[in-house]
């Protein structure tokens, strides 16, 4: 027996991306909360890019600040460099990105956790899970730690990132750990197979950092942030454009490639050591240089890591090739002829659990209270973690009281998109989010995140009253210029119809109608948007009520597919590995025909007697 | 072969305060300079107490400083709150010492090194050290690193701090490595034993750090900085007195100690589990409670770890008592009963090398171009590895250019005194630095490290125009006071006779003497001290003298202590290990009587032949 032990109502295991957010949401909503950490000092660590957001991530990362999360206000705070992408298409694809300060990121993260009440982040090494059977149920009961110590709790979550059975490559060179400098985890790989999880390897990767004095900048593009910096949270009033640092943008060339492609066999992606997958859509260079052949150069954006440091993030680059390959890429390069390596890149092959063994609350179907979120479940991204780790401990916290699992819908969140992706269809590489999975997307606008959002968070109880009476001012703004618009005569037509014409901007608006200029921007975009794309999104509601229709139907998580004797045979096995929730959920299956789900309807509505 | 290689001029292995004062120095010096790490988020770090300074260290950073060194800007910059200890005391006894906001801290060295010309900082592991034979020699050419790579340079210093085959201990649980969440370092270790360096096992400890939100401020004593903080750096020009944090003071009490006395049996200290010795000035809790039997209380400094963090250092119960002991102590405590333990205190056993191994310049006498500087020589503190670091590295890059090596002796410098003890005395415990070591530190104060320091250090093209023009600056104003002093009447006698009486202050000898009032304070200090401890300072200077003339009685390096017959065995071995450099370290070594020194002095001289 162990000499100490300490309850919880929820102990999470990792404080990355997806561990802080899952901790920081059970404590929101009153759970006794321990975040245990191997080495406190890289709470909340940028592993990889220093920058948070990105086409479909902003969006998301919009969302965890809808919900309450830490993500947007710790960017805000820290981000050196603000851009809205896309900001020359319509709205859907507008996309937050922010350079991050990496370091003060990091330690702004850990400093909210750190004050958070009810959460307690403790330097503990996790040595093995802890379950118990109950009425023949696999229930977790918490974790032992070195020092003969455990953690005992109804609730645990796992996010141990690419730290479970880890190893780096960087040409033949292996090491063990999860990054660079740092160790491996064995314990909770040993334990997820005791248990029965399905447990499989993915890979990601990473470039060199480079020392800023070592660069000639004179010689690159200059990559400026946005002349008014928009702010992640909705909490933020102002960002200062003046406070910015800009990224540099150089070139790959044909000397390079040529460089790689001779040293092919000495890739370990290319030589056989590493057999894993790895992300599609941020592939390395020799990826790049073999799937993209006839493209002669590549951009590589320089991104400053903070303001107090040097190193620079090479974003393009990532590598496992060897070091000495490495060495003379750069020397290749215009603007880094002489850019001193300060950390090479490098791969890591890490074990994950596909996760098409949860629930769309995270929680597993194997082990009753045990609950995963980010990497371990095969994403990659800050971001893609962070909402994942949301849900989980929000998930934990309320199971812990006995109240039913939230999951945000298609409709209402990337979130939701994302969580249901990885549910029922799982992912046989690193699954990144982009704006093409979400079929709802005109809906899913990082400009409306909170109005999809915030109100249902504070309905579960993630918001604090500053974030509370901020929406409902912006509701009431948003409200009061809807009515604006309705009383007012445009050429004899109501104001909002007025307002369609393609020709009409706002600021035409605010000329005609009395009060309409004091209505405060946000506020005055939603009511534009709204009128100007309502055909869009009207049409998309519809679609939505379809679906929700269809995921009406609900299936129960112990429904029987074995008792319906014509289901084809690819089609059960589908079904009871994923046990889709509702009908919506089992129609997105792949390899689940109409015809198959005309089936499980019927005996859900029990027209037919189960087949003997 | 190495696919890799890299040349420098030096090399240096370990990115802690003697290694980046090492590498910083021989970058200064204009040597090629590789600092080398294994991981670059740790440059600097401060593993044990968030402070700078205190009783005779707060005068090694000054000297650093002094010297052109990083630590007293680094301080100065990142500072929480400022004291100068002892001020009641006499001006040697006055000893700056400062709280750091330790991240800032570690990551504005880390920038300093970045930006520093001529060195390299580098993520990279070594493997190994590369010696070859050359007539006899064993010299240092490099080191090997993972990743197939060599770094090669004539070169190499050693400040790899507490990670040599280290091993943490809280209780029974053992872990391997240098600090809490990192690994350790056995190849260095087993190159040291290969190339025949005694090495041997000193042990250290540190305390658990607490969340400040669960501590009771309210029932402690609170402990401010000084009103009118003085900086740690020649070149700071102020320090803004409202910008600092406060400390505080809690107790603990008979229960505790109780406690701790029923538990001496699970303290790996008394346990048996840890044999090596550990600082005798800095010792556990367990080491009070048993060596302090009749003090039933101790006193507990609650450190602030920085600005934004919660985590606060307990100064004062290092211990390694297994960790249901450290939870239930805290609770005992009051103000601490529902503290939250966010690390555990732990011991780590390491491995250093007895540094009578190495010439007062810090390189080794086994290896030729190997230094070795900081905790690896079994001391302690961060000030004592800074100042070594400082002159391994300077030291270093002078070699590469065939200059002899500089010393500071004992009479200029605490950091003459710190590297004479060690190479003449060895140490049996980690060695600490205390102003009763000094025999002369009514010479060695902290207000004058600069007037002893600073000129060297130009000579030597440590500093920079910035601290030289301001060096000089001082100077003037210093012989301007002078000046003025001795011109003025005062009673009819010379004022500087005048100011010698004990009634008379420098406000008064302003209003006496004009043009006294615009004297810079810190050059008036130098005068109003040079004036006022005449006598004092005029004693020790004559016994510096007589220092200096046995100091100049030269022993050569090779010189053969067999060759004189009537040598006492035990001087004879003893001379033969350390090989002072001359007769005032020889008259240093324990176990050397004066009379072994006459007849040492007699062969030198050729007075007699040596007896066969």
């Amino acid at each position: 027996m162990a000499q100490s032990s300490y309850h919880y109502d929820v102990i999470v295991i990792g404080a990355g991306h997806a561990g802080t957010e899952a901790a920081a949401a059970a404590a929101r909503l009153g759970a006794n909360t321990a975040l245990l950490t191997t080495n406190l000092d890289t709470v909340g660590q940028m592993s990889c890019n220093p920058a948070i957001g990105g086409v479909a991530k902003g969006q998301i990362v919009r969302e965890v600040d809808a919900l309450g999360g830490l993500m947007g206000q710790a960017i805000d705070a820290t981000g050196i460099q603000f851009r809205l992408l896309n900001c020359r298409k319509g709205p859907a694809m507008h996309s937050p990105r922010a350079q991050a300060d990496k370091k003060a990121y990091q330690f702004h993260i850990k400093h909210q956790i750190e004050q958070q009440p009810n959460l307690d982040l403790r330097q503990e090494t996790v040595m093995d899970l802890m379950t118990e059977e109950v009425d023949g149920v696999t229930r977790v009961c918490g974790v032992s730690v070195v020092g003969d110590a455990v953690f005992l709790a109804p609730t645990v979550i796992l996010t141990t990132g690419t730290f479970l059975k880890a190893i780096m490559h960087t040409g033949k060179a292996q090491t063990e750990g999860g990054r660079a400098g740092e160790g491996t985890t064995t314990g909770i790989s040993g334990a997820l197979n005791r248990l029965g999880f399905q447990v499989e390897r993915f890979k990601t990767g990473t470039p060199a950092r480079l020392n800023a004095k070592s660069i000639d900048y004179s010689s690159l593009e200059l990559q400026p942030g946005d002349d008014t910096p928009q702010p992640f949270s909705f909490l933020t009033e102002f960002l200062n454009a003046s406070d910015q640092l800009p990224c540099h943008i150089a070139h790959t060339n044909d000397a390079v490639h040529e460089l790689i492609r001779a040293n092919l066999d000495r890739a370990p992606m290319y030589s056989g050591q590493i057999n894993s997958t790895g992300p599609r859509y941020c592939p390395s260079i020799e990826d790049k240089v073999v799937r993209f052949a006839d493209k002669n150069s590549h951009q590589l954006f320089l991104e400053p890591e903070g303001r107090n440091t040097n190193e620079v993030y090479v974003n393009g680059i990532s590598t496992s090739l060897p070091r000495d390959v490495q060495d003379q890429m750069f020397r290749m390069i215009q603007g880094l002829e002489n850019a001193q390596i300060m950390r090479y890149g490098y791969a890591v092959e890490y074990d994950f659990c596909p996760p098409t063994q949860l629930w769309p609350h995270m929680e597993s179907k194997l082990v009753n209270g045990l609950f995963l979120a980010g990497q371990i479940n095969g994403t990659t991204g800050y971001e893609e973690a962070a909402g994942q780790g949301l849900i989980a401990g929000m998930n934990a916290a309320r199971k812990v009281v006995g109240k039913e699992p939230w999951v945000p819908t298609r409709d209402q969140a990337y979130i939701g998109v994302l969580v249901d992706d990885l549910v029922t269809a799982g992912t046989d590489e690193p699954y990144r989010m982009f704006t093409s999975r979400a079929e709802y997307r005109l809906l899913l606008r990082q400009d409306n995140a909170d109005r999809r959002l915030t109100g249902a968070a504070d309905e579960l109880g993630l918001i604090d009253a500053t974030r509370r009476t901020r929406f409902q001012a912006k509701l009431a703004q948003i409200e009061l210029a809807q009515h604006l618009l309705k009383e007012a005569r445009c050429e004899k037509i109501p104001g909002d119809v007025y307002l369609r014409r393609s020709e009409v901007d706002w600021a035409q608006m605010c000329e005609r109608v009395e009060g309409l200029g004091q209505i405060e921007p946000q506020a005055a975009q939603q009511v534009l948007y709204d009128i100007k794309y309502e055909g869009y999104i009207n049409r998309q509601k519809s679609e939505v009520e379809k679906q929700h229709r269809l995921a009406s139907k609900r299936i129960p998580a112990t429904f029987d597919y074995d008792r319906i004797g014509p289901l084809r045979h690819e089609a059960r096995e589908k079904l009871n590995r994923v046990r889709p929730l509702n009908l919506d959920q089992a129609k997105r299956i792949s390899g689940v025909t109409p015809a198959d789900l005309a089936l499980v309807l019927t005996h859900l509505e029990g027209k037919k007697k189960p087949i003997e």
